[in-house]
């Protein structure tokens, strides 16, 4: 059974304190691990690859097996059926086109001192993007780490993703295919993060490192962090839906259990205004329980996590979403528009009942690599942007540095940083005998 | 003696790649105290930060004392000279005008099958500035990471500065007042990114955590991340001046300097076409060091990790120039614009002869806080984006869904996440119903 909760009750508050905090997330500490496998890899390059490889994989690699050749490649394109092939391709095209608008343009003006300031965008010289293995082997999330990067101008992109026993993903390939990826590298874990950031024998190190993975990859990127940049630490999907009681109920628990059977520490939360209808949902949720493929795991993910919160108005459910912060945030209500312009916190809103959040994940456009454990609060989903660098320009006159060079000066001596001060000193000593 | 390089000597190349290897960093493995230091604040909060402050900075504090009160800061501001408040303001004026173009706009479109998409931005709610004590307190950086936040709109400004012994700064708490700062915190090290991080009885906590600090502060930023957002892990101060033989030697060896005076660690590199103009500013540092009030720190700065590389032509300083990927940039040259154009990875560009660094440090008006350690490969100075985050919205209409939905059940089943596949196939039977 869910929590639920109602928000005139007198222990609310204490009860909604306690699902934000609940820990949904059992973090083992493999810090001691990975920073071994790091150095491993570090000192000995394709040899600990292998070896880890041939250990957690139960695969033989040799430094020329590490990548896909072209040839594998395109045989397991080969393998995928036509309608997956044009939905791929149809993701990717609107994937595109979403993250074309985000290119950033570079500004420049001058001030009334003669000051020209501004700033330019460049991208990152080379990507690489972690795509786990097993169940969680997602051709779509290829798609949204690599097209955003490819879009941004990234001249080498690389993918890593282990085939345990040899076993790869047709669809993960041709995704990756389709979004301009050069290489696939058949390592994963913590070895797969170092050898991105520190290179290898055979592999080149790259600038930035994204993509989901298990506590040991999370563990990796947060040690390289520095090294190379990372896109963040993702946890646990969630979603909130917001709805009135205008709405289907089944519709409403498929769109809950579309991200409690991502994961049994998934999330799923529903605020509405009318109990009766938050029951309505639930009856619905327990309904398609029975049959789901996943029900095992999206049913402890309900039973453990999941919550119907009563509201007395929309209002206050818009106030409780921003507490959450939510990764997906559906709001199926009369008016969602208005509804949204009072959202400060969330990933990713989906507007009125005909945008279930599966539209998101696969094919609405935007990304669907979003903020998860209240870190809507401070960060953004994957965009462009990550896979690109503003270098700050300004260029000063001599007669901007005589405006503003003195203030400059008296700063500097107030810091104590003589030779900053001097710096700016000695050009507009020149200026004064000049004009003298 | 700084590393005299020559681009076109045999052995080059491993003198350059030893001079990008080069560690200039003791990384001392703090972690595990930091580990400790942020356990007891969570666990014993005020009275952990006020043991803490007792045992570091030899101040007796109790939880009323913790922050300045409003008194304390209009005493201390009151004691800034004249000239001094007036740099600070214009500073303060000039750093607002420039971040205040970087404010992104909201962007909301509707595509061909009648799917509205976009995304709004919104700040950050509360964010925490540290700053660090002793000779780095830096009335300048609380301008460069304050005002940032500040035209973002974050609601609530506080900052952490450590005042060891009890002694403040009052420079930096005129700077917090100009910036919009609510409350200044007098703590500092790992507990008090702890404190920002996870609260105390006293202090509420923030979400996002900016502002350089020691190895400890360092290693509590990165222990952090994920429960609120950083901006980045700074190293030592770097500059790369590229010149041509057109240039006052004297002018350069002081911009040089400018950064070797910040640290022992600090590095600055000038790259020239002509070999005797190098040796000309290398005797000029060496003049400058004679008289340098902080000679000690820049001398050894200038002899450890200095350099003066002789290359063939301009191109080539460029490229060499985008493998140190440096935090500044100056452009010393004929035509800086050109070069400029051959800049893939730098923090910020300084343009022509009148634009020392510490016209950016100060005045200028782009951010002083700058990618450090090469990471001008990947990120980007501090500004206004930092404190914001945006949120994707998409709204599906049925014929929307009608067109795009399909393709998004065939990628949900080939994932095997069915629950995502009804959530869009339950929509679309509908519709079929209803047109049927």
């Amino acid at each position: 059974m869910p929590v639920f909760l109602d928000s005139t009750s007198a222990t609310f508050e204490a009860e909604f304190a306690a699902l934000l905090g609940a820990k949904r997330e059992d973090c083992p500490d493999v810090d001691a691990v990975v920073s071994e496998i790091i150095a491993d890899v570090r000192a000995m390059g394709d040899a600990a690859l292998i070896e880890l490889t041939a250990r957690f994989d139960r695969l033989a690699l040799s430094p020329a097996t590490l990548a896909f050749s072209q040839d594998e490649i395109d045989r397991e394109c080969a393998r995928v059926p036509t309608a997956e092939r044009a939905a791929l391709e149809r993701a990717a095209e609107r994937i595109r086109a979403y993250h074309v608008r985000q290119m950033p343009e570079d500004v420049q003006w001058t001030d009334p001192e003669g000051a020209t300031l501004g700033w330019r965008w460049t991208p990152v010289s080379a990507a690489g993007l972690y795509v786990p293995g097993g169940l969680a082997s997602y051709p779509s999330s290829v798609l949204m780490n690599a097209i955003p990067a490819q879009v941004a101008g990234v001249e080498r992109l690389v993918i890593c993703a282990p085939t345990p026993d040899g076993k790869s993903n047709p669809l993960v390939l041709l995704a990756a295919r389709l979004s301009g990826v050069d290489t696939v590298y058949r390592i994963g874990g913590a070895q797969a993060i170092a050898a991105m950031a520190y290179g290898t024998q055979t592999i080149r190190p790259v600038d930035k490192i994204t993509g989901p993975g298990n506590a040991y990859v999370a563990a990796a990127k947060r040690r390289v962090f520095g090294k190379v940049g990372i896109d963040m630490i993702a946890g646990p999907s969630e979603i909130l839906v917001i709805a009135d009681r205008d709405n289907d109920p089944d519709w409403l628990a498929l769109d809950l259990l579309s991200q409690a059977e991502h994961d049994e520490s998934a999330q799923s939360i529903l605020i509405t205004d009318d109990a009766a209808f938050g029951r309505a949902v639930a009856a619905a949720v327990d309904r398609r329980l029975e049959t789901l493929e996943r029900r095992t795991i999206a049913g402890a993910s309900w039973r453990d996590y999941g919550a119907v919160i009563t509201v007395r108005d929309l209002t206050e459910a818009a106030e409780l979403s921003n507490r959450v912060a939510p990764e997906h945030l559906e709001l199926c209500v009369a008016d969602a528009d208005a509804l949204a312009a009072r959202i400060t916190h969330a990933g990713a809103i989906f507007l009125g009942p005909w945008t279930p959040e599966a539209i998101g994940d696969y094919i609405g456009g935007p990304n669907h690599v979003l903020p998860t454990a209240r870190s809507a609060r401070f960060s953004s989903g994957l965009s462009v942007l990550d896979f690109m660098k503003r270098t700050t320009v300004a260029r000063m006159t001599p007669e901007a540095l005589k405006a503003i060079g003195p203030a400059a000066e008296t700063l500097a001596i107030s810091e104590s940083l003589e030779a900053h001060g001097l710096s700016v000193r000695a050009r507009l000593d020149r200026l004064n005998e000049e004009s003298a």
